[in-house]
């Protein structure tokens, strides 16, 4: 493990600052000094990014792929020191930890697979008409291509699958983008195991000295430089909405616009249908409280709006729900910033008008912990607040109980922004929200019926990402393959002679993809 | 044609102040008085957009189709009168209009067409694998939904194709997105009857009160208005890199990002091989003579900088060039205000250092009129003075003479972005020049060999758009089917209900569209 910056091929280490790993569950930094990147790394990691470019970006899809594969590979070489070192770092426990390995892992292959096969760059072929009346038609031909050095703030919250070697750093890389990563303060280490397993796989399979970087620094002072850094053509970022409406700031004033995908707070509520709560309100309940309190509750995905509407069976869920919760065993946040705004925003929630609190795990203020907390709020008194529907992060999840069916719908018809929101109805009554099912698609990326917004499968269908102050883009998806589609975009060939075409748009299609030749979609 | 505000299905005059319809080629105002909007029929325009979102997103695309097509017939309802209007306040002949109306037209129908097919909306579905470990799989679907009300700025140059009823305005009404739409003061009674068009096919298709508005005013003022509303969803501009940059950093100052999609300047650099030169030099000016002259010069793809290296080839390319440009008779511009830009910017051209006049049309200093004008400079002295890349608006080419290979294509490397770049060149020598090739395509969105950039195909390979200052936005084109993209996003349903699934995502898919399903391309 290497506190130095890894800038292309070489280590780098200028500043005499460093950073210290610290862990939340012995609350005492640990082993490992990290180097703060100085503007000139800042620089010469972008300058590396900008020539790697030129060659990264003409390697074949395969070759890209290979890449990604020995990512993955040298990432499990790493063993048993990557999962222990993450523990010591993040609090997560190591079932966990593997699991989200498997995870990145298996998106590095899910990338792999897709730019190996190469239908992704969305072929488009018009054929030249040179008979046609008035004008002649050119031969016009279209492809994505990749945007160029792309910065990826890693997430607290995912120290493997939305982090070094993350979704956003895969997708990235698959495009054909050079990727610079801002380290997360809070697993430095992590982050440069993996940065040497990156580094190794690149070094294997014959890829650019620059395709890769990784500077540690801080928000304000790194993050700031590499957002503002006139060689970098768009920025992913997983975390707070402060942080991410900071970064989206000082994007929009740079000279050149770029993308900004920030993926930030988000509520997840959860519509509590008549029926459904009667005949099954105690499950739910119970699955509620597993799903608001898993990760410690430290999931962008997380259920913190449950809603509802008033009477018997609405009482005996909250009934369920707070003996549930009150057993759930506090567990280690992630880092102090994390334990500390947990505790500073549930304090302040249970201090809005009309909140009570329904039932609190055992607190432990001696340590790093979040307890499992669940509160209550009319619907009127929700309606009257904003401040309520703002994320808490953390096991956390507010119960509101709105006097009628109007209110209820009021409150999906209001909704700000959110990645998800889910539904709980039984499929008879399903039909009678049709309305309030169709205004809720408008706030959310993913609409979830009888489950959990907790677990994000990546596939091809998988939409996460929704409206501000979700993201910044709910154009785009930062899990699943189009995640690609953020650091692409189209360019079109008119009349290129066949032998300088690129091979996807070549006339016999000699990769074998999906294109659109003429209006027809055709595949050989 | 009404000079009032069309908000909805009503006529609205709340202020007293007026537009002038302006001709350029009488040089004086017309008949036509048109009411300034309001801030409080802004707020109407916007309500009303929100409300009609409602429906409008609900309807099928059959449905649309039949609104964009009845657009396009009621626009040529309109007879010799629209073109006749649009001919007077743009200067521009009535055999360019009317060709421009055709492409009015035929731009609604291949919309109609695209969302009557529906494959468009990129359906995604991956299927529940409930027997997976260790968690089951959830079915999860996904496909595009339009983002809401969207504000169109016409563009002065294509009173037609690129204005009320133009390309912005039927990919974001094909999405599924009301328009409000910003007319161009210089042709305010084109647009009054192009809006009145829309009207009539809103009614007589059903579709429902506010999804098109269209408002009069300035851009300092009514522009600013419409891109700071909060119910506004996306922005579509085309027009100067000033105002497009005031429109991205008013976007900017939003709670709420949104998409703002501004298509500004472009210089369109031609590069001039050496075997071309040789063998068709004299062929190529005459060419290029014409498709910088052509529509008085006022395109974004006009070819603003022909680039070659410096020889007798040159020489008498450079000759031929000047010969024809000076016959070229000079001719109405659009408006003032471009003709007055169009005079400053030229002047303010050939005052820079090593700049030489090559020719010049006669000068009819008393009109609106553009004289064709070609101008040369070395490629020394380009290269050290950036004021040399800026797009003059008009019927201007500057001809960069360069020292050697090194010169012509250290400029290819440092090209700002752009719309698009050309090479002339024999197909023999196009692999010698590979490198460049390959560097080219990173600053723009488009690549034409032996041809002229101007004159843009409307296909599903038309990339129209390119890096910054070319376009906000280079990941989307504003020309060919793939527009409607630009309006749009993706929601994700997971475990829905087979009853409350979208058509496109049912099981049956009655709609027999292409589908991505569990990673394979089918139709049925």
């Amino acid at each position: 493990m290497d506190g130095r910056n890894l800038i292309g091929f070489n280590y780098s280490a200028m500043a005499e600052e460093f950073m210290q790993a610290f862990s939340p569950a012995l609350q005492r930094t640990i082993d490992g000094q990290f180097h703060v990147a100085t503007p000139a790394e800042v620089d010469q990691a972008l300058e590396l990014a900008t020539t790697a470019f030129v060659t990264y970006r003409q390697k074949s899809g395969a070759d890209r792929a290979r890449f990604l594969r020995a990512i993955a590979e040298h990432i499990l070489k790493l063993g048993d020191d990557l999962i222990a070192r993450a523990m010591k770092e993040s609090g997560l426990p190591e079932k966990r930890l593997i699991g989200e390995r498997g995870r990145t892992v298996n998106q590095l292959r899910l990338f792999a697979d897709l730019i190996e096969e190469g239908s992704w760059v969305d072929a488009r072929i018009d054929r030249a008409q040179p008979d046609r009346q008035p004008v002649p038609k050119s031969d016009i031909r279209r492809m994505l291509r990749p945007l160029g050095p792309v910065v990826v703030f890693t997430a607290s919250n995912f120290p493997l699958a939305f982090s070094t070697a993350g979704g956003d750093t895969a997708s990235a890389l698959a495009a054909g983008c050079p990727v610079v990563i801002k380290a997360h303060e809070s697993h430095l280490g992590t982050n440069a195991l993996v940065a040497l397993a990156i580094h190794n796989a690149a070094l294997e399979t014959g890829m650019p000295d620059g395709v890769f970087s990784s500077l540690n620094g801080s928000g304000p002072e790194l993050g700031q430089q590499l957002v503002r850094h006139p060689a970098v053509k768009a920025i992913a970022f997983t975390g707070s909405l402060a942080a991410g409406k900071a970064i989206y700031a000082a994007a929009a004033q740079r000279l050149e616009p770029i993308p900004v995908f920030a993926e930030m707070g988000s509520v997840n509520p959860v519509f509590l249908l008549p029926e459904a709560l009667h005949k099954r309100g105690v499950a739910i309940a119970t699955q509620y409280a597993g799903s608001v309190t898993l990760g410690v509750g430290q999931f962008c995905t997380n259920p913190g709006l449950l809603i509802g509407i008033e009477g018997p069976d609405l009482d005996a869920f909250s009934a369920q729900l707070a003996e549930e919760m009150a057993k759930i065993p506090p567990a280690t946040m992630l880092n102090e910033k994390v334990c500390e705004h947990f505790r500073t925003n549930k304090d302040r929630l249970l201090e809005q008008s009309g909140v009570s609190l329904l039932s609190e795990a055992p607190a432990e203020s001696d340590k790093l912990s979040g307890e499992a907390t669940v509160a209550s709020v009319s619907g009127t008194d929700f309606l009257a607040n904003a401040q309520l529907s703002e994320e808490v992060f953390g096991p956390l999840t507010l119960l509101v109980r709105c006097r009628d069916r109007v209110e209820f719908e009021t409150i999906a018809q209001r909704m700000p922004g959110q990645l998800t929101a889910t539904i709980m109805g039984e499929t008879a009554e399903l039909t009678h929200y049709d309305t309030m099912i169709e205004q809720l698609q408008q706030s959310v990326g993913r609409l979830i019926f009888n489950g959990v917004p907790t677990g994000v499968e990546v596939c091809a269908a998988m939409q996460h990402g929704g409206p501000f102050p979700a993201t910044t883009d709910a154009r785009f998806t930062s899990v699943g393959t189009d995640a690609i589609r953020r650091f692409a975009r189209p360019v079109a060939f008119q009349d290129m002679p066949e032998t300088l075409l690129p091979l996807e748009l070549k006339n016999d299609n000699p990769l074998g993809i999906w294109r659109l030749l003429d209006g027809e979609l055709t595949k050989p």
